[in-house]
């Protein structure tokens, strides 16, 4: 398919990276995980927000938007955090037919048993590898890619 | 934590944009994947090693490998693409535990009509806002990064 706006040499192989770095990067982040606090990736996603909110408390709402999570594969999730007891959940005062989420002490302690390990995997892979040169294109290409994806989605009606 | 090798300001505007990142841009692509030719990111995923394998077909193992996904959410995607049509299942012939998956004549039609505005998306939200010494510097470090988790995996025997 000789298309002028397919993906050239380069182009294709960034791309290829990209994907490659998304799937063995993501890989060993749920090994630390997992092995440093027996966490799950999908555990840590929402112990973080759990433990930045006041209180340590959510509506499941929010926490869904804050994770992207469709709303059954986040409600199927917090049942088995709540079964080992990192979660719990409560009602929610003002709507009687949401609920809230809260982080538990052993919520708590898990992640903050994982944290300090996890940002050692972050660097590792992630930021001891870039130069500050290469930190400031990232951070200014990625700001750029996000513009773009904002703009446009403000205009299509099927994007939250 | 004020841990000498905990983020700092500009190193945290980075690690939450590359996530808000993977997800409104993996966002982007599976609506555009859907509204053109009606597949979900999982099933393009698993349409384009097939469309790029000898004969169109593969061990169902090797797409596994290719994909990164493990068994069981491999063997259910497939089972639900073979009913739409889009792919088929046959015996291997030398090993009689394994199975082969072939993509059938809609599979190819469905991946030639998503295509070329699959590498459009990708181009607007990924490559536009690039410029040429943007790229080269990804291009850069995404092989830095990969190179050390390669390193690493080689020496961690939990990695396959």
């Amino acid at each position: 398919m000789a298309d002028a706006r397919w993906l050239d040499e380069r182009e294709a192989h960034v791309w290829r990276s990209y994907h490659r770095l998304l799937r063995d990067f993501g890989g060993a982040v749920d090994r630390q995980l997992e092995r440093d606090a027996g966490l799950s990736g999908a555990d840590y996603a929402l112990l973080v927000p759990l433990s930045e909110a006041p209180d340590e408390l959510l509506r499941m709402r929010d926490l869904g938007t804050q994770v992207d999570w469709d709303r059954s594969r986040l409600s199927h999730h917090v049942s088995r955090m709540e079964k080992r007891g990192l979660v719990s959940r409560e009602d929610c005062p003002d709507d009687a037919r949401g609920s809230m989420v809260r982080l538990t002490a052993a919520g708590r302690g898990a992640i903050q048993a994982a944290a300090p390990q996890h940002v050692e995997t972050v660097r590792r892979y992630f930021f001891d590898p870039l130069s500050a040169g290469d930190l400031e294109v990232l951070g200014r290409v990625f700001d750029r890619m996000l513009a773009r994806l904002d703009e446009d989605a403000e205009g299509d009606p099927c994007t939250r």
